[in-house]
C-alpha cells in the first residue's frame, strides 16, 4: 500500500484550480511590453489613501499575532452595513468565511445547491468537503427561478449558495425573490454579496428577519484591498458561537484588520471610485460592440459567437488585454468571456482592441 | 426542527477556543499602567528593517489578487532550509497549512496521535475534521516514547503530530527516534517546527528520504512575523500537488510574500536575534527561582508548585506579566505555566517579580 491511500477520497475528486495567465508569463510568452489585466474583478483605483497611512503605522506590529475578535472592527462593519455587531463574524475573505460555512454545515454526502453559471469555488469547497453539488435554479436569462431552487431541495441540503450580483452574469436576486427561497427551504441560504458595492440593491434589511439567511461580503472589491485577505459575514446571531469555534483563530492578520478598519473610515472615497466604474461600465456596454448583459458588478460577461471564447481570449491576449475565458465556469457554455471593468484608459483600449477583432 | 439540527454534528464537539486576556484587558481590570506580555512565544524583537521596507514597497500592490504559487519564495525557502523547491508549499501560518493537511487526511473516525501535552490546536482541528485523537506516547520526562506512539497505531491512524521542539515542554526529538517512528509505522508523521530556529537540532536532513515526512515550519517566530499570517511545509513530492488542490488559492497574502521573501534576505538578522533569546533563555533558567525544563524554543515550561498555576498566573498578572497558565493543556497538569523570553528588561522584571512571589 502507497502512502497516497492514507487520503481522503474525496480529495482525488477536487478539480485542480487552474489559475489564468499572470502579466508576467503573458509578457514573456507573447514578447509585449504592455499588457492590461481585466480578468480578475480587481480594482484599479486601489484603497484610500488613508489606508496605505493606517497601514504603514502598523508595520511596527508585526510580531505579535492578530486578536481573535476584533469587536471595533465588528463595530464598523455594523454601522457600515446596518446590521447588529453581533451578527458580524470576520474571515480570510469571503473565500475563508464560506470555507468556515462549509466546515460547520458540510459533511460528504450532504446537499449544496449551487445555481449556475456562478463562482467556480463554490463548487471546489463543495467537493473538498464531500458535498454533492447541484447546479440547476437559473432561467434562460441566468435570473434564478426560486421554484427550481425549492423543487431541488431535499432534507440532505445543507447550503443553497447564491452570488448575488452574480459572477459571472451580472444580474442581482430580486429581495422578493430571496425572501420566497428563504420562506420555503429548511436549510441555510448564503448570498454572497462580494460585488454588493456596485449593485442598484442588496439583502442588508433582510438578515435581521431570517434565521436561515448569512451574507458574505469582502473588502477585495470596492475597497480594493484584494492583497489583504480580509471579508466578512452577516450571520443570524445562533450561528455566530459556532462561527467563532471554528473559523481559524488567526485567520486575519494584523495589517488586514488595520486596513479594513481604515477603510471604513474613508466609505466617501471608496463611493467615489464606485460610481467611477459604474459609469465606465456603462460605457463599456454602449461602446463594445459585442453581445453584453446588463450588471451590477464591476465586470461584464460578454457572448462572443460566432467566436468561441477561447479564440477570442487568445486573440485578445495577443494584444494585450487578458481578460476571463468562461469555458471553464460550468453551464457558461462555449462562447462567453469575462472583462473587468478598468480605468478609462484601459478601457479605451480593451474597445479598440475587440474592434479590431470583430471588425464593426 | 431548529436551524442548528443543519450543523454538523462534530461541530458541537469542538472546544472553543479560550484566548489569553490581552494587555488592554489586564491594565483595565487591574488598573496598571505597564504591562509586559510574554505569554503566546511571539519575538519581542520584530522583524529585519529590510522587512519593513520591503513592506512599504508592496503597499501600492494591495488592490490585486495574490498569486496561487510563488515559485521565487519557495525557492528561497529551498535554500534557506536546504529541501528541494518541489517539496515547498505555503500556507496562512503553521495553522493553514496544518489545516490542509487535516482536509487531505482526515474524515470522520480517522485517528490522529498526538503526545501530549502539546500545541492545543492539534486537537483542535482534529475535533473539526472528526478526528479521533489519542495523546499518549511521552515519557515522565515528556520526551516521545517510540514504542507507545507505534502501539497506538492502527489502520485507521492518518497522522501523528509531533511538536519539535515541543511547545509547551520545550524538548526536541532526536532524529534517530523519529527516524525509527518513520519506519515503523504506515502513516503520515508531521513534525512541527515552529521553533526551530531556537533549538540545536532539526529534521530538515530527512525531509528527502521520506515519503511520510512532512514538515511544518512558519515566519511567526525566529522571523518576528506572526502578525502577517505565513508558514509553510516541506512535503514529500507525491504529496504537493494534492495540497495545492485542497489549500485555499489566496491563502497567502500579497504583504505576507513579500514579507517572508524579505525576511530570507536577511537571515543574518534573524540568527543575531536567536542568539539573544536564547542567552537570555538560558539565564532565565539560571535566575529563575522555579523549577525549569531544558528547552529549546523561545519559551521556558517550569513547574510552580507548591503553587497552582492558575494562582500563580493571576499573581504575576497583577504585578503587570502576562504568562501562559497550562491547565488548559491537555497533560499538563495543574502546577504548570509556560514563559515566553523576553527582551532582558523584561526578562528582569519577570525575574523580580517571581522572587517576590516564590520569596527566595
Amino acid at each position: 500500500m502507497s502512502f497516497d491511500e492514507l487520503l481522503r477520497k474525496e480529495v482525488k475528486n477536487v478539480p485542480a484550480y487552474v489559475p489564468g495567465k499572470s502579466i508576467e508569463e503573458v509578457k514573456q510568452e507573447f514578447g509585449l511590453e504592455k499588457i492590461i489585466k481585466l480578468a480578475s474583478n480587481e480594482n484599479p483605483y486601489g484603497p484610500s489613501q488613508k489606508v496605505i497611512r493606517a497601514l504603514k503605522d502598523h508595520l511596527n506590529n508585526l510580531n505579535v499575532y492578530p486578536r481573535i475578535d476584533i469587536p471595533e472592527l465588528r463595530d464598523k462593519i455594523g454601522e457600515y452595513t446596518g446590521v447588529d455587531r453581533d451578527q458580524v463574524v470576520l474571515g480570510a475573505g469571503v473565500d475563508g468565511v464560506l470555507e468556515t460555512l462549509f466546515k460547520l454545515f458540510i459533511r460528504k454526502g450532504d446537499e449544496v445547491i449551487i445555481p449556475s453559471p456562478t463562482f467556480p469555488y463554490y463548487e471546489i469547497l463543495s467537493a473538498i468537503y464531500g458535498g454533492m453539488s447541484k447546479y440547476e435554479g437559473r432561467n434562460e436569462n441566468y435570473d434564478i427561478d426560486p421554484d427550481r431552487i425549492v423543487a431541488d431541495v431535499t432534507s440532505r441540503t445543507k447550503l443553497i449558495i447564491l452570488c448575488s450580483p452574480n459572477n459571472p452574469t451580472g444580474n442581482s436576486i430580486p429581495n422578493n425573490v430571496l425572501k420566497e427561497i428563504l420562506e420555503r427551504v429548511h436549510c441555510m441560504v448564503v448570498v454572497d454579496e462580494a460585488y454588493a458595492e456596485f449593485a442598484d440593491w442588496n439583502a442588508l434589511e433582510l438578515v435581521s428577519s431570517y434565521e436561515n439567511l448569512i451574507i458574505t461580503r469582502t473588502f477585495s472589491k470596492a475597497f480594493g484591498l484584494a492583497g489583504l485577505r480580509i471579508g466578512y459575514g452577516l450571520l443570524p446571531e445562533w450561528l455566530v458561537p459556532e462561527y467563532m469555534k471554528i473559523n481559524p483563530p488567526f485567520s486575519t492578520g494584523n495589517l488586514a484588520i488595520g486596513g479594513a478598519m481604515a477603510a471604513l473610515e474613508d466609505v466617501k472615497y471608496m463611493k467615489s471610485i464606485v460610481r467611477i466604474i459604474k459609469k465606465e461600465r456603462e460605457r463599456l456596454i454602449k461602446e463594445l460592440c459585442i453581445h453584453t448583459y446588463p450588471s451590477q458588478g464591476n465586470f461584464l460577461m460578454a457572448d462572443v459567437s460566432p467566436f468561441s471564447s477561447s479564440e477570442f481570449t487568445e486573440t485578445l491576449m495577443k494584444k494585450g488585454v487578458i481578460i476571463r475565458d468562461l469555458k471553464r465556469f460550468r453551464g457558461a457554455g462555449t462562447t462567453k468571456i469575462r472583462i473587468s471593468v478598468g480605468k478609462p484608459e484601459e478601457n479605451d483600449l480593451l474597445i479598440k482592441s475587440i474592434k479590431e477583432i470583430v471588425k464593426c
